[in-house]
This record gives C-alpha cells, sequence and structure tokens, in this order.
C-alpha cells in the first residue's frame, strides 16, 4: 500500500537493533483519519468475504481494529493480556510467546462473544514471528468460528511470521512487507 | 444520556462486590456503531472548546478515545502502562494507585506528543476514584499544554472521583452517573 509505505518513510524511524518505529500515526499516537483509509484498503482486500467480527488482541490493536470495524459495519473483539476481574470465567486461552519479552502470555477472550456462526478477520499493528496472530487463530478454532483473514498493517518480512501464516494456509494479507531494517535503512518488499 | 443508561440496563450485569460488567460493548467487545453515538455527544458536549488531541490510557480507553476522536477530527495519544522498547526515553511520567489492583502504576507519555500549544480533552471509558483522570492531568499540566474538558463514559459516582475532579476546577463531562450498586441494582443519577 503505496500511502503506508510513504507514511513510514516520513514518520517512521529504526533504531538499532531493527526497531522500527511507527509512534506518530500507529501505536502510541494515532492518526485516525490515516487509520481510515487503513480501514477503507482492509474492506477492499477482504470484500468478497462475509465478516461479522473484527478480533485483535490489546493494546496496539485495539484502535486499528476499531477504525477498521466501522468500514466493515461489525464489532471489534480484543484479547485480553493483562488479568481482569471484569473478565468471564470461561474463556478461550492461548498462549503467545513473546520474543521481544522473551516469556509466555496467555490471551484471552470470553466465550460469549465468539461462536462457530461467526466469521472473522483478526486485525493487528505488526507481525513478526506470528506468534500473536496464531493465538488469535488458536482462539477462533477453539470456539468453532471460521477465520476468514488476517489484516496486518505492517508485517516484518525477515522475521518469518508471514511465511508461517501463509504455509498454514490463513488468508494473509499485509499492508506493508518489510524485507530488512539492516543498518536502520527500510527496505519494503516489491509488489 | 438516555441511550447509554438504556444500553448498560440492557446490556449490563453487576457481579457482587458492586462490579459493573459491559464488556458486550465497552470494554472486551466493542460496538463501534454506538461508540461513535457516544463520539457525537461528547462533541456537543465539548463543540465550544478549541480541542487539538483526545488524551486517553491504555488499554480499554483506546477504542472510545478513537472513535471520539474523529468526531473532532484530531489524533488521539494513548497513555502507556506498561514498559515498552518502544518509547521514547524523553516521557511525562505519572503515578497512578489502582484501587482494584492495590498497586501503584506509571503512566507515560513520548514527549514528542504533547506540547504547550496542545488543548486536550482526556478520554476514559471509566471515572471511579478518579486515580487515572488525575494522572492524565498530571502529563498535561507537565507538557504545558491546557486540560480542556474530561469525558467519560461511565462515573460511578459512589466513588467519589467525580467529586475530587470537579473540586480541582476541572471540566469533567460523564455521559453516565452512576450512584448506587447496591444489592446488585444500578441507579443512575438523575439529571
Amino acid at each position: 500500500m503505496k500511502a503506508l509505505e510513504e507514511k513510514i518513510m516520513k514518520e517512521g524511524s529504526v533504531s538499532p537493533g531493527g526497531i522500527l518505529k511507527v509512534d506518530s500515526f500507529l501505536n502510541h499516537q494515532l492518526d485516525v483519519a490515516f487509520l481510515n483509509i487503513i480501514g477503507e484498503e482492509f474492506k477492499r482486500l477482504f470484500a468478497d468475504k462475509k465478516i461479522t467480527k473484527i478480533l485483535t488482541i490489546e493494546a496496539s490493536g485495539i484502535a486499528i481494529a476499531s477504525i477498521v470495524a466501522q468500514h466493515f459495519d461489525v464489532p471489534v473483539l480484543f484479547a485480553k493480556k493483562t488479568e481482569s476481574k471484569n473478565l468471564d470465567k470461561e474463556t478461550y486461552e492461548a498462549d503467545v510467546y513473546s520474543y521481544t519479552k522473551g516469556k509466555t502470555y496467555k490471551i484471552k477472550v470470553s466465550k460469549r462473544f465468539l461462536s462457530e456462526d461467526d466469521h472473522i478477520l483478526a486485525i493487528d499493528d505488526f507481525l513478526a514471528r506470528g506468534e500473536a496472530a496464531l493465538g488469535l487463530a488458536s482462539l477462533i478454532e477453539q470456539s468453532g468460528a471460521t477465520l476468514e483473514g488476517v489484516g496486518i498493517v505492517i508485517e516484518k518480512g525477515f522475521q518469518k511470521g508471514g511465511d508461517k501464516l501463509r504455509e498454514a494456509g490463513i488468508n494473509l494479507k499485509s499492508l506493508s512487507i518489510i524485507d530488512s531494517l539492516e543498518d536502520c535503512e527500510i527496505k519494503f518488499r516489491e509488489e
């Protein structure tokens, strides 16, 4: 997605260690007008799918999923990472290993909000090793719902999560794929 | 706000211990269409203010803030609760005591995204003791920005945070105020 690549080049930065910062519009400050352009693009990419709900993970997926959901006219469900007194006892759960934090955490959704009648589009800001997306796919599978697709804003192609999801037969659409952040230079995959 | 009170009565539930669950539309599953009605109402209530940015706290404030921001045509900034490699070193910070969790946590925003030119509307889902809202007010004060108002979806009037904020001279607008959850019954304050 050309507009996204331009936005990343204009506003993003790369820290040594290969960390891409896009905190001016995607995961700290949120450029809501731009997120609507992203929402339109996801709607176009998944136009042939009957979507009943958008699924994401707290915290940085929530804004994107909420704006995207407007373009599909469906509710959002976000998986919780943290313990919450407010969460039902009856949940679908999956373990997600975080390479950046070096530990496994649990993601949970209430069983009340996912059913076999649901057709789910999973949305997240980043795809790196694919652990979070596979966790979401597991929640969906447990519920008997159908995973219609996974929509990602920025795929770090060099971390191979995208390959893993595609090999698993998941309908993955990434709006941008970065093949390298070496020498603090952003290299996009050519379409 | 009548439509909100009706939504809470229809979809909400109260657990013993006075915990109000609104996870079908506000803080787990998100009824994005309804959040837009909330957004319109905040726009009406703060129509006389020049707002340049919406500030909230992760995680459950993010969806509401993002949808509300569309009605003001401004970006959102969400304060981070968790450590993140992606966050700038230069931050405004405040301590927030959580009565439900019995501990103090830090909220942080990058200094790059709050300045003395900003006119901020702080948005959150719940107001209980007011600790989180006062934390946001502190971040704004540190930056030299102007706090134009605080918009809350559900104020738990009996927990007195609202009184505290109003006494501090903060322009607080709560879309619903609950005066009691005793005996698992929801009692709204009359307007």
